[in-house]
Protein backbone atom coordinates (compact mmCIF):
# COMPACT_ATOMS: atom_id res chain seq x y z
CA UNK A 1 0.00 0.00 0.00
CA UNK A 2 1.62 3.28 -1.17
CA UNK A 3 1.27 6.87 0.62
CA UNK A 4 -0.43 8.98 -1.07
CA UNK A 5 -1.19 12.77 -0.20
CA UNK A 6 -3.77 14.86 -1.62
CA UNK A 7 -3.89 18.74 -1.21
CA UNK A 8 -6.23 21.13 -1.53
CA UNK A 9 -6.11 24.59 -2.02
CA UNK A 10 -8.50 27.19 -2.31
CA UNK A 11 -8.97 30.66 -4.20
CA UNK A 12 -7.02 32.47 -1.47
CA UNK A 13 -3.72 31.10 -1.86
CA UNK A 14 -3.95 31.34 -5.48
CA UNK A 15 -4.93 34.90 -5.33
CA UNK A 16 -1.53 35.87 -3.56
CA UNK A 17 1.49 35.65 -5.67
CA UNK A 18 3.26 35.07 -2.51
CA UNK A 19 1.44 33.04 -0.78
CA UNK A 20 1.04 30.47 -3.88
CA UNK A 21 4.90 30.63 -4.24
CA UNK A 22 5.47 29.68 -0.25
CA UNK A 23 2.47 26.85 -0.59
CA UNK A 24 3.85 25.14 -3.88
CA UNK A 25 7.82 25.31 -2.29
CA UNK A 26 5.94 23.10 0.69
CA UNK A 27 4.50 21.38 -1.53
CA UNK A 28 7.43 20.74 -3.37
CA UNK A 29 8.93 18.99 -0.52
CA UNK A 30 6.07 16.51 0.69
CA UNK A 31 7.50 13.30 0.53
CA UNK A 32 5.57 10.21 -1.68
CA UNK A 33 3.55 10.06 -3.82
CA UNK A 34 1.28 13.36 -3.64
CA UNK A 35 -1.80 15.14 -5.98
CA UNK A 36 -2.97 18.67 -6.31
CA UNK A 37 -6.49 20.51 -6.66
CA UNK A 38 -6.72 24.23 -7.01
CA UNK A 39 -9.71 26.24 -6.44
CA UNK A 40 -10.04 29.27 -8.52
CA UNK A 41 -9.78 32.39 -7.06
CA UNK A 42 -10.88 35.90 -7.50
CA UNK A 43 -9.04 35.86 -11.23
CA UNK A 44 -12.37 34.39 -13.12
CA UNK A 45 -14.27 36.91 -11.56
CA UNK A 46 -12.27 39.77 -12.68
CA UNK A 47 -11.87 38.54 -15.79
CA UNK A 48 -15.02 37.52 -16.49
CA UNK A 49 -16.33 41.51 -15.73
CA UNK A 50 -13.55 42.15 -18.21
CA UNK A 51 -15.18 40.14 -20.69
CA UNK A 52 -18.71 41.30 -19.68
CA UNK A 53 -19.93 38.31 -18.22
CA UNK A 54 -21.90 38.15 -15.03
CA UNK A 55 -21.35 36.84 -12.30
CA UNK A 56 -24.06 35.42 -10.46
CA UNK A 57 -23.73 33.17 -6.94
CA UNK A 58 -26.51 31.11 -5.25
CA UNK A 59 -25.73 30.01 -1.65
CA UNK A 60 -22.01 31.09 -2.34
CA UNK A 61 -21.89 28.55 -5.36
CA UNK A 62 -21.12 30.12 -8.66
CA UNK A 63 -23.80 29.77 -11.43
CA UNK A 64 -22.36 28.76 -14.31
CA UNK A 65 -24.25 29.48 -17.81
CA UNK A 66 -22.30 28.91 -20.70
CA UNK A 67 -20.38 32.45 -20.89
CA UNK A 68 -18.84 31.71 -17.69
CA UNK A 69 -17.92 28.48 -18.13
CA UNK A 70 -15.91 29.67 -20.84
CA UNK A 71 -14.34 31.85 -18.72
CA UNK A 72 -13.95 29.13 -16.02
CA UNK A 73 -12.32 27.13 -18.27
CA UNK A 74 -10.28 29.69 -19.83
CA UNK A 75 -9.31 30.43 -15.96
CA UNK A 76 -8.95 27.24 -14.18
CA UNK A 77 -8.26 25.04 -16.77
CA UNK A 78 -5.58 27.57 -18.48
CA UNK A 79 -4.12 30.35 -16.25
CA UNK A 80 -4.24 29.17 -12.99
CA UNK A 81 -3.54 25.32 -14.05
CA UNK A 82 -0.35 25.87 -15.84
CA UNK A 83 0.89 28.48 -14.44
CA UNK A 84 1.02 25.99 -11.23
CA UNK A 85 2.55 22.98 -13.53
CA UNK A 86 4.99 25.50 -14.84
CA UNK A 87 6.22 26.25 -11.25
CA UNK A 88 6.47 23.48 -9.97
CA UNK A 89 8.59 22.00 -12.82
CA UNK A 90 11.10 24.56 -11.76
CA UNK A 91 10.30 22.98 -8.29
CA UNK A 92 11.84 19.92 -9.67
CA UNK A 93 8.07 18.32 -9.62
CA UNK A 94 7.12 16.50 -12.37
CA UNK A 95 3.42 17.85 -12.52
CA UNK A 96 0.86 17.27 -15.08
CA UNK A 97 -2.44 19.55 -15.31
CA UNK A 98 -5.67 17.66 -15.80
CA UNK A 99 -9.24 18.67 -15.59
CA UNK A 100 -11.66 15.31 -15.44
CA UNK A 101 -11.91 14.93 -19.24
CA UNK A 102 -8.67 15.12 -19.44
CA UNK A 103 -7.59 11.02 -19.61
CA UNK A 104 -11.04 10.31 -18.67
CA UNK A 105 -10.21 10.02 -14.94
CA UNK A 106 -13.02 12.48 -13.50
CA UNK A 107 -16.85 11.62 -14.99
CA UNK A 108 -19.40 14.28 -13.54
CA UNK A 109 -23.14 14.80 -15.00
CA UNK A 110 -24.60 18.33 -15.26
CA UNK A 111 -26.39 18.86 -11.91
CA UNK A 112 -30.08 18.23 -12.74
CA UNK A 113 -32.79 21.61 -11.92
CA UNK A 114 -34.40 21.55 -8.63
CA UNK A 115 -34.80 24.90 -7.05
CA UNK A 116 -31.52 26.21 -8.29
CA UNK A 117 -30.46 25.94 -12.43
CA UNK A 118 -26.53 26.09 -11.31
CA UNK A 119 -25.85 25.72 -15.34
CA UNK A 120 -22.72 23.60 -16.01
CA UNK A 121 -22.01 22.49 -12.96
CA UNK A 122 -20.96 18.82 -12.44
CA UNK A 123 -21.51 16.07 -10.30
CA UNK A 124 -19.37 13.43 -9.88
CA UNK A 125 -19.99 10.20 -11.16
CA UNK A 126 -16.96 8.20 -11.43
CA UNK A 127 -13.48 8.70 -10.48
CA UNK A 128 -10.64 6.58 -12.39
CA UNK A 129 -8.34 5.80 -9.79
CA UNK A 130 -6.68 3.36 -11.53
CA UNK A 131 -5.59 5.98 -14.64
CA UNK A 132 -4.45 8.31 -11.88
CA UNK A 133 -2.54 5.82 -9.89
CA UNK A 134 -0.80 5.15 -13.42
CA UNK A 135 0.29 8.66 -13.55
CA UNK A 136 1.81 8.55 -10.16
CA UNK A 137 3.70 5.15 -10.82
CA UNK A 138 5.35 7.33 -13.40
CA UNK A 139 6.77 9.73 -11.10
CA UNK A 140 3.63 11.90 -12.17
CA UNK A 141 1.93 14.73 -9.74
CA UNK A 142 -1.44 15.39 -10.97
CA UNK A 143 -2.51 19.01 -10.30
CA UNK A 144 -6.43 18.68 -11.14
CA UNK A 145 -8.30 22.16 -11.89
CA UNK A 146 -12.14 22.46 -10.82
CA UNK A 147 -13.35 21.05 -13.56
CA UNK A 148 -15.11 17.58 -14.83
CA UNK A 149 -16.70 16.50 -18.35
CA UNK A 150 -20.23 14.62 -19.06
CA UNK A 151 -20.08 11.43 -21.45
CA UNK A 152 -21.53 13.75 -24.36
CA UNK A 153 -18.42 16.07 -24.19
CA UNK A 154 -19.28 18.99 -22.40
CA UNK A 155 -17.10 20.50 -19.55
CA UNK A 156 -18.68 21.21 -15.87
CA UNK A 157 -17.65 23.40 -13.12
CA UNK A 158 -17.02 21.44 -9.82
CA UNK A 159 -16.26 22.27 -6.79
CA UNK A 160 -12.71 21.79 -5.33
CA UNK A 161 -13.47 20.81 -2.08
CA UNK A 162 -15.44 17.91 -3.64
CA UNK A 163 -13.27 16.51 -6.42
CA UNK A 164 -9.99 16.23 -3.95
CA UNK A 165 -12.46 14.65 -1.45
CA UNK A 166 -13.94 12.21 -4.40
CA UNK A 167 -9.99 11.63 -5.45
CA UNK A 168 -9.00 10.27 -2.12
CA UNK A 169 -11.73 8.58 -1.63
CA UNK A 170 -11.26 6.34 -4.80
CA UNK A 171 -7.48 6.53 -4.23
CA UNK A 172 -7.83 5.24 -1.03
CA UNK A 173 -9.15 1.65 -2.10
CA UNK A 174 -5.52 0.83 -3.16
CA UNK A 175 -3.75 3.51 -1.33
CA UNK A 176 -3.04 4.98 2.22
CA UNK A 177 -4.21 8.20 1.73
CA UNK A 178 -3.74 11.34 3.46
CA UNK A 179 -6.09 14.22 2.88
CA UNK A 180 -5.34 17.91 3.40
CA UNK A 181 -7.34 20.89 3.13
CA UNK A 182 -5.52 24.03 3.26
CA UNK A 183 -7.16 27.70 3.60
CA UNK A 184 -6.84 30.92 5.04
CA UNK A 185 -7.24 29.82 8.35
CA UNK A 186 -4.58 27.66 11.09
CA UNK A 187 -6.93 25.09 11.24
CA UNK A 188 -10.47 24.67 12.60
CA UNK A 189 -11.07 27.10 15.07
CA UNK A 190 -13.07 26.33 18.31
CA UNK A 191 -13.72 30.06 18.71
CA UNK A 192 -14.41 31.96 15.26
CA UNK A 193 -12.55 35.45 15.90
CA UNK A 194 -9.30 33.91 17.31
CA UNK A 195 -7.05 32.78 15.14
CA UNK A 196 -4.66 30.76 17.90
CA UNK A 197 -8.10 28.65 19.18
CA UNK A 198 -7.37 25.83 16.65
CA UNK A 199 -8.57 22.41 17.85
CA UNK A 200 -6.52 19.96 17.08
CA UNK A 201 -8.12 16.48 17.16
CA UNK A 202 -11.89 17.00 15.68
CA UNK A 203 -14.08 14.17 16.39
CA UNK A 204 -17.58 13.96 14.74
CA UNK A 205 -19.28 14.07 18.49
CA UNK A 206 -16.99 17.54 19.16
CA UNK A 207 -17.96 18.79 15.64
CA UNK A 208 -21.65 17.99 16.81
CA UNK A 209 -21.13 19.96 19.75
CA UNK A 210 -19.17 23.12 17.88
CA UNK A 211 -22.03 23.03 15.75
CA UNK A 212 -24.98 22.96 18.38
CA UNK A 213 -22.78 26.03 20.23
CA UNK A 214 -22.60 27.88 16.73
CA UNK A 215 -18.68 28.29 17.11
CA UNK A 216 -18.30 26.20 13.81
CA UNK A 217 -20.85 27.45 11.19
CA UNK A 218 -21.08 28.98 7.32
CA UNK A 219 -18.64 27.76 5.19
CA UNK A 220 -16.80 25.60 7.36
CA UNK A 221 -20.14 23.03 7.61
CA UNK A 222 -19.87 21.76 4.20
CA UNK A 223 -16.14 21.47 4.08
CA UNK A 224 -16.00 19.26 7.42
CA UNK A 225 -19.41 17.12 6.22
CA UNK A 226 -17.48 16.54 2.92
CA UNK A 227 -14.37 15.89 5.30
CA UNK A 228 -15.72 13.32 7.84
CA UNK A 229 -17.67 11.90 4.57
CA UNK A 230 -14.30 10.81 3.08
CA UNK A 231 -13.16 9.23 6.66
CA UNK A 232 -15.51 7.40 6.66
CA UNK A 233 -15.65 6.46 3.14
CA UNK A 234 -11.70 4.96 3.64
CA UNK A 235 -9.28 8.08 3.72
CA UNK A 236 -7.00 6.94 6.57
CA UNK A 237 -6.30 10.88 7.57
CA UNK A 238 -8.00 14.36 7.33
CA UNK A 239 -6.26 17.31 8.01
CA UNK A 240 -7.29 21.08 7.44
CA UNK A 241 -4.57 23.70 7.93
CA UNK A 242 -3.42 26.88 6.84
CA UNK A 243 -1.69 27.21 3.49
CA UNK A 244 1.49 27.86 5.01
CA UNK A 245 1.61 25.14 7.24
CA UNK A 246 0.98 22.41 5.04
CA UNK A 247 4.40 20.64 5.97
CA UNK A 248 4.14 20.70 9.49
CA UNK A 249 0.24 19.55 9.33
CA UNK A 250 1.61 16.66 7.17
CA UNK A 251 3.67 15.44 10.16
CA UNK A 252 0.43 16.88 12.85
CA UNK A 253 2.48 19.36 14.47
CA UNK A 254 -0.19 22.10 12.73
CA UNK A 255 -3.18 22.15 12.22
CA UNK A 256 -6.33 20.27 12.72
CA UNK A 257 -7.12 16.24 12.33
CA UNK A 258 -9.84 14.41 11.89
CA UNK A 259 -10.83 11.45 13.86
CA UNK A 260 -13.59 8.82 13.14
CA UNK B 1 8.11 -0.48 -34.84
CA UNK B 2 4.75 1.80 -34.16
CA UNK B 3 2.88 3.70 -36.51
CA UNK B 4 1.68 7.01 -35.27
CA UNK B 5 0.07 10.32 -36.80
CA UNK B 6 1.36 13.69 -35.83
CA UNK B 7 -1.36 15.78 -36.79
CA UNK B 8 -1.59 19.72 -36.44
CA UNK B 9 -4.68 22.31 -36.92
CA UNK B 10 -4.59 25.45 -37.76
CA UNK B 11 -6.61 28.33 -36.28
CA UNK B 12 -9.37 28.45 -39.23
CA UNK B 13 -10.77 25.50 -38.31
CA UNK B 14 -10.90 26.21 -34.15
CA UNK B 15 -12.53 29.29 -35.33
CA UNK B 16 -15.48 27.15 -36.98
CA UNK B 17 -17.71 25.16 -34.76
CA UNK B 18 -18.81 23.06 -37.62
CA UNK B 19 -15.21 22.73 -39.16
CA UNK B 20 -13.84 21.38 -35.97
CA UNK B 21 -16.47 19.18 -35.24
CA UNK B 22 -15.76 17.76 -38.81
CA UNK B 23 -12.37 17.45 -38.25
CA UNK B 24 -12.32 15.88 -34.87
CA UNK B 25 -14.58 12.80 -35.81
CA UNK B 26 -12.36 12.33 -38.99
CA UNK B 27 -9.38 12.78 -36.11
CA UNK B 28 -10.89 10.31 -34.13
CA UNK B 29 -11.13 7.34 -37.00
CA UNK B 30 -7.08 7.62 -37.84
CA UNK B 31 -6.13 3.77 -36.78
CA UNK B 32 -3.23 3.55 -34.41
CA UNK B 33 -1.66 6.07 -32.10
CA UNK B 34 -2.02 9.75 -32.97
CA UNK B 35 -0.90 12.87 -31.11
CA UNK B 36 -2.82 16.19 -32.23
CA UNK B 37 -1.38 20.21 -32.18
CA UNK B 38 -3.40 22.88 -32.01
CA UNK B 39 -3.01 26.41 -33.16
CA UNK B 40 -4.78 28.97 -31.46
CA UNK B 41 -7.66 31.08 -34.03
CA UNK B 42 -8.61 34.15 -33.84
CA UNK B 43 -10.34 33.89 -30.22
CA UNK B 44 -7.04 35.04 -28.00
CA UNK B 45 -7.21 38.26 -30.65
CA UNK B 46 -11.04 38.81 -29.83
CA UNK B 47 -10.63 38.03 -25.93
CA UNK B 48 -7.07 40.44 -25.55
CA UNK B 49 -9.22 42.83 -27.27
CA UNK B 50 -12.26 42.44 -24.69
CA UNK B 51 -9.49 42.54 -21.75
CA UNK B 52 -8.01 45.33 -22.56
CA UNK B 53 -4.62 43.75 -24.06
CA UNK B 54 -2.90 45.41 -27.40
CA UNK B 55 -2.52 42.43 -30.36
CA UNK B 56 1.00 43.32 -32.19
CA UNK B 57 2.20 41.22 -34.89
CA UNK B 58 5.66 41.21 -36.70
CA UNK B 59 5.89 39.18 -39.84
CA UNK B 60 2.47 37.16 -38.50
CA UNK B 61 4.19 36.41 -35.65
CA UNK B 62 2.28 37.53 -32.15
CA UNK B 63 4.36 39.50 -29.64
CA UNK B 64 3.68 38.03 -26.57
CA UNK B 65 4.19 40.40 -23.79
CA UNK B 66 3.10 39.59 -20.21
CA UNK B 67 -0.47 40.54 -20.80
CA UNK B 68 -0.72 38.51 -23.77
CA UNK B 69 0.95 35.68 -22.35
CA UNK B 70 -1.35 35.08 -19.87
CA UNK B 71 -4.48 35.45 -22.69
CA UNK B 72 -3.04 32.83 -24.77
CA UNK B 73 -2.72 30.62 -21.45
CA UNK B 74 -5.95 30.98 -20.62
CA UNK B 75 -7.07 30.43 -24.51
CA UNK B 76 -4.85 28.30 -26.07
CA UNK B 77 -4.34 25.92 -22.81
CA UNK B 78 -7.62 26.04 -21.32
CA UNK B 79 -10.43 26.88 -24.02
CA UNK B 80 -9.84 25.30 -26.69
CA UNK B 81 -7.33 22.64 -25.38
CA UNK B 82 -9.97 21.13 -22.69
CA UNK B 83 -12.83 21.41 -25.44
CA UNK B 84 -11.16 19.25 -27.85
CA UNK B 85 -10.57 16.72 -24.97
CA UNK B 86 -13.98 16.89 -23.85
CA UNK B 87 -15.08 16.37 -27.70
CA UNK B 88 -12.59 14.05 -28.08
CA UNK B 89 -14.00 11.64 -25.23
CA UNK B 90 -17.49 11.86 -26.41
CA UNK B 91 -15.84 10.09 -29.68
CA UNK B 92 -14.26 7.45 -28.03
CA UNK B 93 -10.77 8.81 -27.99
CA UNK B 94 -9.21 8.77 -24.47
CA UNK B 95 -7.23 12.28 -25.00
CA UNK B 96 -5.25 14.15 -22.78
CA UNK B 97 -4.30 17.70 -23.28
CA UNK B 98 -1.09 18.83 -22.88
CA UNK B 99 1.23 22.19 -22.69
CA UNK B 100 5.34 21.07 -23.11
CA UNK B 101 5.02 21.96 -19.41
CA UNK B 102 2.74 19.20 -18.44
CA UNK B 103 4.89 16.24 -18.05
CA UNK B 104 8.07 17.90 -18.59
CA UNK B 105 7.11 17.24 -22.16
CA UNK B 106 8.47 19.97 -24.46
CA UNK B 107 11.37 21.70 -22.94
CA UNK B 108 11.45 25.49 -24.57
CA UNK B 109 13.87 28.47 -23.82
CA UNK B 110 12.80 32.35 -24.42
CA UNK B 111 13.66 33.30 -27.92
CA UNK B 112 16.53 35.91 -27.42
CA UNK B 113 16.04 39.55 -28.68
CA UNK B 114 18.00 40.39 -31.73
CA UNK B 115 15.86 42.52 -34.16
CA UNK B 116 12.55 42.21 -32.59
CA UNK B 117 11.75 41.14 -28.91
CA UNK B 118 9.02 38.06 -29.27
CA UNK B 119 8.51 38.25 -25.86
CA UNK B 120 7.64 35.25 -24.06
CA UNK B 121 8.21 33.28 -27.06
CA UNK B 122 9.54 29.57 -26.69
CA UNK B 123 12.26 28.15 -29.23
CA UNK B 124 11.92 24.40 -28.52
CA UNK B 125 15.05 22.55 -27.07
CA UNK B 126 14.06 19.24 -26.13
CA UNK B 127 11.20 16.95 -26.66
CA UNK B 128 10.91 13.83 -24.18
CA UNK B 129 9.52 11.32 -26.72
CA UNK B 130 9.98 8.56 -24.00
CA UNK B 131 7.31 10.48 -21.63
CA UNK B 132 5.10 11.16 -24.99
CA UNK B 133 5.27 7.16 -25.92
CA UNK B 134 4.48 5.99 -22.40
CA UNK B 135 0.68 8.48 -23.00
CA UNK B 136 0.62 6.42 -26.39
CA UNK B 137 1.34 2.86 -24.54
CA UNK B 138 -1.58 3.37 -21.83
CA UNK B 139 -3.88 4.53 -25.27
CA UNK B 140 -4.58 7.94 -24.31
CA UNK B 141 -4.29 10.44 -27.14
CA UNK B 142 -1.90 13.57 -26.55
CA UNK B 143 -3.76 16.86 -27.67
CA UNK B 144 -1.05 20.13 -27.43
CA UNK B 145 -1.65 23.59 -27.37
CA UNK B 146 1.04 25.61 -28.12
CA UNK B 147 2.42 26.06 -25.13
CA UNK B 148 6.06 25.42 -23.77
CA UNK B 149 8.14 26.73 -20.77
CA UNK B 150 11.50 27.33 -19.86
CA UNK B 151 13.62 25.53 -16.31
CA UNK B 152 12.99 28.63 -14.64
CA UNK B 153 8.75 28.00 -15.01
CA UNK B 154 7.78 30.23 -17.43
CA UNK B 155 5.48 29.40 -19.69
CA UNK B 156 5.98 30.19 -23.47
CA UNK B 157 4.11 30.72 -26.61
CA UNK B 158 5.38 28.48 -29.10
CA UNK B 159 4.27 28.10 -32.99
CA UNK B 160 1.87 25.22 -33.40
CA UNK B 161 3.59 24.49 -36.92
CA UNK B 162 7.10 24.02 -35.50
CA UNK B 163 5.97 22.32 -32.09
CA UNK B 164 4.18 19.69 -34.37
CA UNK B 165 7.12 19.12 -36.44
CA UNK B 166 9.15 19.21 -33.41
CA UNK B 167 7.17 16.16 -32.12
CA UNK B 168 7.31 14.19 -34.82
CA UNK B 169 10.75 14.20 -35.36
CA UNK B 170 11.48 13.39 -32.24
CA UNK B 171 9.07 10.15 -31.95
CA UNK B 172 10.82 9.33 -35.57
CA UNK B 173 13.31 7.55 -33.57
CA UNK B 174 11.44 4.65 -32.83
CA UNK B 175 8.43 5.16 -34.65
CA UNK B 176 7.31 5.44 -37.78
CA UNK B 177 5.89 8.50 -38.36
CA UNK B 178 3.01 10.22 -40.52
CA UNK B 179 3.19 14.56 -40.16
CA UNK B 180 0.03 15.77 -41.33
CA UNK B 181 -0.43 19.62 -41.64
CA UNK B 182 -4.68 20.56 -41.87
CA UNK B 183 -5.21 23.60 -43.35
CA UNK B 184 -7.60 25.51 -45.44
CA UNK B 185 -6.68 24.68 -49.07
CA UNK B 186 -7.00 21.23 -50.45
CA UNK B 187 -2.95 20.59 -50.43
CA UNK B 188 0.10 22.73 -51.62
CA UNK B 189 -1.40 24.30 -54.88
CA UNK B 190 0.53 24.63 -58.52
CA UNK B 191 -1.85 27.95 -59.37
CA UNK B 192 -2.59 29.87 -56.22
CA UNK B 193 -5.75 30.73 -57.00
CA UNK B 194 -7.04 27.37 -58.57
CA UNK B 195 -8.29 25.38 -55.09
CA UNK B 196 -8.13 22.61 -57.85
CA UNK B 197 -4.86 22.34 -58.78
CA UNK B 198 -2.88 20.61 -55.95
CA UNK B 199 0.23 18.91 -56.18
CA UNK B 200 -0.15 15.48 -55.35
CA UNK B 201 3.81 14.79 -54.69
CA UNK B 202 6.30 17.76 -53.68
CA UNK B 203 10.23 16.86 -54.24
CA UNK B 204 12.71 19.37 -53.04
CA UNK B 205 13.84 20.14 -56.77
CA UNK B 206 10.02 20.97 -57.70
CA UNK B 207 9.37 23.03 -54.42
CA UNK B 208 12.46 25.37 -55.62
CA UNK B 209 10.71 25.67 -59.06
CA UNK B 210 7.81 26.65 -57.88
CA UNK B 211 9.45 28.77 -54.92
CA UNK B 212 11.51 30.69 -57.95
CA UNK B 213 8.27 30.75 -60.11
CA UNK B 214 6.21 32.26 -57.27
CA UNK B 215 3.86 30.21 -57.36
CA UNK B 216 4.58 29.04 -54.21
CA UNK B 217 5.06 32.19 -51.55
CA UNK B 218 4.27 33.67 -48.29
CA UNK B 219 3.09 31.85 -45.25
CA UNK B 220 3.86 28.35 -47.46
CA UNK B 221 7.32 28.57 -47.54
CA UNK B 222 8.20 29.08 -43.63
CA UNK B 223 5.17 25.53 -43.59
CA UNK B 224 7.14 23.47 -46.27
CA UNK B 225 10.40 24.39 -44.95
CA UNK B 226 9.12 22.98 -41.65
CA UNK B 227 8.04 20.16 -43.41
CA UNK B 228 10.48 19.77 -45.64
CA UNK B 229 13.01 19.94 -42.42
CA UNK B 230 11.14 16.96 -40.85
CA UNK B 231 11.30 14.71 -43.61
CA UNK B 232 15.24 15.15 -43.70
CA UNK B 233 15.58 14.32 -39.66
CA UNK B 234 13.64 10.95 -39.91
CA UNK B 235 9.66 11.86 -40.31
CA UNK B 236 8.54 8.56 -42.46
CA UNK B 237 5.85 10.89 -44.79
CA UNK B 238 5.01 14.32 -44.37
CA UNK B 239 1.25 15.81 -46.30
CA UNK B 240 -0.51 18.59 -45.94
CA UNK B 241 -4.01 18.49 -46.45
CA UNK B 242 -7.46 20.53 -46.18
CA UNK B 243 -9.37 19.69 -42.39
CA UNK B 244 -11.76 18.40 -44.47
CA UNK B 245 -9.81 15.53 -45.96
CA UNK B 246 -7.17 14.36 -43.29
CA UNK B 247 -8.85 10.50 -43.61
CA UNK B 248 -8.36 11.02 -47.08
CA UNK B 249 -4.69 12.10 -47.29
CA UNK B 250 -4.01 9.86 -44.75
CA UNK B 251 -4.85 6.98 -47.21
CA UNK B 252 -2.82 9.15 -49.96
CA UNK B 253 -5.89 9.51 -51.92
CA UNK B 254 -6.20 13.81 -51.31
CA UNK B 255 -3.48 16.51 -50.34
CA UNK B 256 -0.20 16.84 -51.28
CA UNK B 257 2.36 14.30 -49.97
CA UNK B 258 6.60 15.55 -50.00
CA UNK B 259 8.95 13.87 -51.16
CA UNK B 260 12.88 13.45 -50.00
Amino acid sequence: MSQLTVVKIGGNVIDNPDALKRFLTAFATLPGDKILVHGGGKIATQVAEKLGVQTTMINGRRITDRPMLDVVVMVYGGLVNKQIVARLQALDVNAIGLTGADASTILAKKRPVKDIDYGFAGDIVEVDSGQIRFFLRQSLTPVYAPLTYDAEGTLLNTNADTMASAIAVDMSHHDAVTLVYCFEKKGVLAKPDDDNSVIPELTPTLYAEHKTAGTINKGMIPKLDNAFSALEKGVSRVIICHADELAQAVQQSAGTVLKK
